[in-house]
């Protein structure tokens, strides 16, 4: 019987003996291997953390202390930890969450999966922690280096060091890049700090148990502290960290359970705000991973575990359209230059950033910056495309708005992994654009339904320089091509029925991912002698004066879209359809304003009735036919 | 005939003599006083960059290089510097901005007056620069010591650290205060540092001139700068800047143009990116506003110019009803704490942070973190209470939808000057929420119509403790209170004009500022012999099964909001109408979908056609009815 299997609560993990953590670790790698090359999930992260996460509880205790993850795809060794083993039905569901889930688990707290939010929850816990008599009890947060360039951080570390006496750990988990290999002056810094490696020894401070009560146990922290900042100023820089007012302890080998347990011990018992500067690998430990240089196996599909192949290939098609339309627009437009927030390879900028790279930037987990950058590029006579999964969109909407519109800049945004998404979870899905870039003056929004149509946006989209312009599209394989059989004024018509000249006469608008959809719908409408024309209007927003016409030219109309319906591409028709004074209603058809349990793309479907099925039966039962 | 009058282009004010900028500096300080308290405006701002904008049109050439202001309410002095005068009809209807102004001016960039953007704009415009092969232009960023504490501030920082060959200057025009004096961890370092002024004195480094050209400049810079550096170890603690890797000067005495210009010029020969810390004094030579320490008179309605005192008093009665309410609360509920983001004063929570000084938070210019913290607050069984003008909330969209509602958090988010507000322009209208916050699940909206009920949607807010809620109010006076004669399910029933009983039966529904609009727009609608019921949900998101209901009770619907039209409550009562069934039209009135320039609110209403009578002409139209 292995460690592993004498573990259900954290408690059995603080019993184990230091050489037993160690087989502990290595049990858990080979489990991690084995269960998410079967169901995909994100390896590489989880490898990386092993030994910190078992340090961890074995030095705070929680649900008493309170362990948060940021982009928490790092949590599933607290998910062993804290007694979860069954990982065969992960991100599936019903199975385990690919994040902390509070529904799982007192030991979760944090369910968001955007990066750079766990300081700002550490910071309120611990406000809390001391307004409410618990002020012993200790809150620890677990940050990658690549998040730390996230605003959200530093708006967190600026207020965790103005609360000297809240008992605050921030776990900097370094791997030296967060979803690739991070740029700027941070990384920059923490390189430097981690090259100083070794001057620790010379004190052998760390060694020295410091107590763990409050004052003296503080006092005594400063002290060798004092005593080791005069021999740190000869020896290596000071870090910024510690002129912001907060404690720094490292760099740790994240690798050694040792190692990491006294840093923590030692800043646990300080008493106040503390970074401990933990060095890790990710993918560690996985040799497929570890040679890897780009990715590390950040988040991978089900794979072979030995090779690390991917069994089900090619799940991101529209990503590689993207990709290869961009470079062409790249080849004949000098003027054009990609962004991205850290993640190169996942949305498909790393062929661009091969043939044009002085002409990418990576900005770091950095929305904002992205957007409002791009609106300073474009001022200065570029065309920026910045590439994003939509859900991450959400952090520049002010910029989005009050910098790129504002301004009339040309800055195109490609959102990819738009609509329902799935396994995720509830902070994936990319339900959210649509709504919040309605409001958005000037903007224009195209949900390409095929690949052509997404060449043909992106060509469309870089060629207007006075307002910003979104390209979405959803993630996965591409669907066969979706042809138009008319084009009235931009909005293609992609079927008509003919019925009885007597029959109503139903206009289906679809776009996107719904645009197949809609073509089913429309076949069961027919079939039950209604005429129905189908159409997509390809550039979403504004509504477009040729679709709203459409609207008052049939009797019925159903908007089937992958967004949240409020605010949604429905709901706009049905108002400039008003307010042409036409009367034809507008039954708009999409997500429901919630949060939805991770669950495949084709489960969601069904639970929403979103399929052409449902449609076309709350579409018969309004015109009160039988379905 | 003084310097001003000289003065009609930066060259102007690159001719002078240093004595000459002297008396310039003078006479725009005695102009700003004599102007901006006849109109109202951002006197304490303004006076403290004089000088400072006197140099930065000495050193640079704007608009070859490029001057960027952060929240342009300090770009006053580079208005006048750049040939405009008249003042007259500052923030009035054809008058100037308050703001930079692109229409206005070629000198003029930004005019988003959000905090924190400046460093992203200079990043992006740099990046087109070096691109474009103008990177021997410069970038001029002044950003404040309390824009500093905003995330994206830190995420441009990140990002220019990384482009060492890009001329970019980062004013930090340090006052000590934001909108109020700035706690945290950077306002701590920055004090640090001002306490070290004199150590330049040492090495009379600053005195030398470097060369401006590239590689010899810099080369001479690296080499003086490394003597000083190794010097600084002693006499004063390394800066957090240089451990990013951007160059630190200062701190300089920033009403001292010599001074100034001397740091700029230094700072321009390096030829890559540095920081200039500016020391300034807002409302620097007023003695009203030097004596104002809280606020120094960070922006001002119109004001009799020798004492400071207002001449129209009582601007913001909804915001002292709002902090008259908080403190009763706060008596009875010790779990309620504040949360500000860096507006104690102007948001109303001086009074509960002068009773419960433990309970109030201000995090900085940091609305993410405000969200974010208060959502780990509510985990640690706090109820927060956000107080944030509305159209900052943009800014923590994302934390509001994925820490706070998606973890089901009791916060109460309260939203000064929602939406029309006028005067300062396209970014301070509160018009966004309505529209941003309809799609975030759980959350509740009320948008009281007058002090009493304002009390009340705070009473019930913060007893709601699992989800988000929110309260928004506008600018300005309160209105006299509007009884409701009638309740019906929570739904206010303000007026009923009874017809004949074969006339159309028009509601008509009004929320917060607008309600006494929708009662008048009813008494002209019934004066034309419509029966007309006037109801106002108070709680607007989500739409009640009450005035669902309602909306089928009637033949016609008219709602009228001050938010953006499009994902309004409007176009929200009339989707759950047609889901539940109902055919009855919804005219949804409301703010169109563009960025409105500056003008009183009532010039806004008129353009807007918001007023009574419009809105009962179109509905009269709509009806087929003449008006």
């Amino acid at each position: 019987m292995g460690q592993l299997d004498r573990i259900s609560t954290p408690d059995d993990v603080r019993r184990l003996t230091s050489r037993q953590a160690d087989d502990l670790a290595a049990e858990i790698r080979t489990f991690l291997v084995d269960q998410v090359s079967r169901t995909g999930g994100h390896l590489g992260p989880n490898l990386g953390v092993v030994e910190l996460t078992i340090a961890m509880h074995r030095v705070f205790e929680s649900p008493l202390d309170t362990l948060v993850f940021d982009t928490g795809h790092q949590a599933y060794v607290h998910k062993l930890l804290t007694g979860r083993r069954d990982f065969s039905q992960l991100r599936s569901k019903g199975g385990l969450s690919g994040y902390p889930s509070r529904a799982e688990s007192e030991h979760d707290v944090v369910e968001n999966s955007h990066a750079s939010t766990a300081l700002s929850w550490a910071d309120g816990i611990a406000k809390a922690n001391e307004l409410q008599g618990r002020g012993d009890r200790h809150v620890v947060a677990v940050i990658g280096d690549g998040a730390l360039t996230g605003g959200m951080a530093w708006e967190a570390l600026n207020n965790i060091a103005a609360g000297q006496d809240r008992r605050l750990v921030i776990v900097v988990n370094d791997n030296g890049r967060s979803y690739a290999p991070t740029i700027g002056g941070l990384a920059h810094h923490l390189d430097t700090l981690r090259t100083t490696q070794g001057y620790e020894n010379v004190l052998s401070w760390g060694k020295r148990t410091l107590r763990r009560s409050g004052a003296p146990g503080r006092a005594t922290y400063e002290a060798l502290h004092g005593m080791k900042k005069g021999i740190k100023d000869v020896l290596a820089p000071q870090g910024m960290f510690e002129d912001l007012g907060i404690k720094y302890v490292g760099p740790v080998d994240g690798h050694d359970v040792r190692a990491v347990e006294k840093a923590l011990r030692n800043a646990k018992a300080f008493g106040g705000p503390v970074i401990v500067h933990v060095i890790t690998e990710k993918g560690r430990g996985y040799v497929p991973a570890e040679q890897d240089v780009a990715d590390r196996f950040h988040a991978v599909g089900k794979i072979h575990p030995e090779t690390g192949l991917p069994v089900a290939p090619s799940r991101f098609e529209w990503t590689s359209v993207f990709a290869d339309e961009l470079v062409r627009i790249g080849r004949r437009r000098p003027d054009v230059v990609a962004v991205t927030a850290a993640m190169l390879q996942p949305v498909g900028l790393a062929p661009f950033a091969a043939e044009f790279p002085a002409r990418v930037f990576d900005v770091g987990i950095a929305e904002q910056h992205a957007a409002t950058s791009a609106a300073g590029m474009a001022f200065g006579g570029l065309h920026p495309v910045v590439a994003v999964y939509a859900t991450f969109l959400n952090r520049a909407f002010d910029q989005v708005l009050m910098d790129v519109a504002l301004h009339k800049a040309g800055v195109t945004f490609v959102l990819d992994r738009a609509g329902l998404t799935g396994s995720d979870g509830a902070s994936h899905n990319g339900m959210w654009d649509m709504a919040m870039l309605a409001v958005v003056p000037g903007l224009r929004l195209a949900a390409p339904r095929d690949e052509e149509t997404l060449r043909d946006a992106l060509r469309t989209a870089v060629d207007v320089d006075d307002a910003p312009t979104v390209v979405r599209y959803p993630k996965g394989a591409l669907v066969d091509p979706v042809p138009a059989i008319d084009h009235l004024d931009g909005v293609d018509v992609l079927a008509r029925h003919d019925g009885p000249a007597d029959a109503q006469h139903v206009l289906v608008v679809g776009y996107g991912a719904m645009a197949p959809t809609a073509l089913e719908t429309a076949d069961i409408l027919a079939a039950h002698g209604l005429r129905v024309t189908v159409v997509d209007p390809r550039w979403v927003m504004p509504v477009s004066a040729a679709l709203t016409k459409l609207v008052g030219d049939h009797d019925h109309v159903v908007t089937i879209e992958d967004g949240v319906v409020d605010g949604g591409l429905g709901s706009l028709v049905a108002q400039r359809a008003r307010e042409a004074g036409i009367g034809t209603p507008v039954h708009a058809v999409g997500i429901p304003r919630a949060f939805l349990d991770h669950a495949t793309r084709e489960q969601l479907v069904t639970e929403l009735r979103l399929s052409a099925g449902d449609i076309a039966r709350d579409t018969l039962a309004a015109l009160g036919r039988p379905s």
